[in-house]
């Protein structure tokens, strides 16, 4: 049995917040006939959810999947779990691991996309990770990304079937060299609407950002230094921007 | 920030079967305490689950849980999709990968397992993948498994910070160069009893085996050559063994 994979076609992992648009964004224009793919986790920024809704529905033919994954069952996220707070950003300690980081996310995002792109026979799987401003997330590492693809290759019906590395699974970061100031410049001239993106840890009901979290805090310093005006509403005034 | 990784704690994957089962009770006479792990992503064996809660309730202290998945909404296999037939064994065609094969399966139950580890920080994870009766699946091939094994160190929080390899997160496939004849004598040896567990892709509801898919096929082959009474109840009488 042999499977003819179309190249053409992608999974794109999509959370809703800006990097993940910006990728969507690419992968469309780039001609990708595209299967956007989110996770109900658990996660506290339920209106990330809705975002990725938003985001997929303005393109008129984005296939859109949303799974639900009981991830907060493990615990140890500030993401998922309510007894841990989110803290506020902290710009200066770049080592750290933070307390935000869920486990294994990315490795259990892209084992789901790989069982889609498998079904779908997609040759391409697209992943918003950055390794410029990546929060310390392990997950977000090239050398993790290729690993994972080699084991996706191994673990795959089609990855015992490709004749050739032309043909086997891919795992596309376009974003991973980008600065957050790039990728919004990336993303404005594939038309995407940040508008519609949430990218806050703790954004409310309305999608409205804190301002003082980590990741609203990389957002707004990337709007900045894009010299784009930011469209996000903050409940919190100017916050540390 | 560094993790004292648990050595003796490991994160077992439980599916309620033969192989599953006697992994268990591998881990558990050797002394790792135990946090069982099971899924369900819409198998039509739903008989697996509720032995899967037998097999880790006959032990005293493993901790067990069981995740849901909607691995059933992409499709594209027998065991999750009620329009496709599970077909009887064939035995002869072990090129072929059968269509009882869920797409990347093993690698969305490890994803688990990892995340599931890396909040207990549990250094071993247990996965009774088999390489000599192993029906095609790719992602039991030892391969793919190391392979996953180095993408899971590189992602994880615990991989980032272990000082040397003895520290790093295992996989642990005991039974991978086992024949099944070889696995039952082991689980006898330690114990465990095979009552009850559930093997069949059809099992009733009370869990009897069909006595004729792939997996029934191979059980009942693996009990006879190891000489071992099968205490299987199967509806369709001797079947093809």
């Amino acid at each position: 049995m042999t499977t003819s994979k179309k190249a053409n076609r992608a999974v794109v992992l999509l959370s809703g917040g800006l990097d993940s648009t910006t990728v969507l964004g690419m992968a469309v224009n780039q001609g990708y006939e595209c299967y956007a793919l989110s996770f109900d986790y658990g996660q506290r920024h339920r209106s990330e959810l809705l975002a990725a809704q938003r985001v997929a529905s303005s393109y008129a033919n984005v296939v859109h999947k949303t799974i639900r994954l009981e991830l907060g069952d493990f615990g140890g996220s500030a993401l998922t779990d309510n007894t841990i707070d989110v803290p506020d950003a902290s710009p200066d300690a770049e080592e750290h691991i933070p307390i935000t980081y869920v486990p294994a996310r990315n490795t259990v995002f892209l084992s789901l996309a790989v069982a889609w792109a498998e079904v779908l026979d997609a040759q391409s799987i697209f992943i918003g990770v950055n390794a410029v401003d990546y929060s310390g997330y392990p997950d977000c590492r090239p050398e993790f990304i290729q690993a994972f693809q080699r084991a996706a290759r191994l673990g795959t019906k089609a990855g015992v079937e490709a004749d050739n590395d032309e043909q086997a699974l891919r795992i596309e970061t376009p974003l991973v060299d980008l600065s957050k100031a790039d990728i919004i410049r990336a993303g404005i001239a594939h038309g995407v609407d940040y508008s519609l993106t949430v990218s806050c840890y703790q954004a409310d009901a309305q999608g409205a950002a804190c301002g003082r979290c980590d990741s609203c805090y990389l957002r707004r310093k990337g709007f900045d230094e894009a010299n784009v005006a930011d469209p996000t509403i903050y409940t919190n005034g100017p916050g540390i921007g």
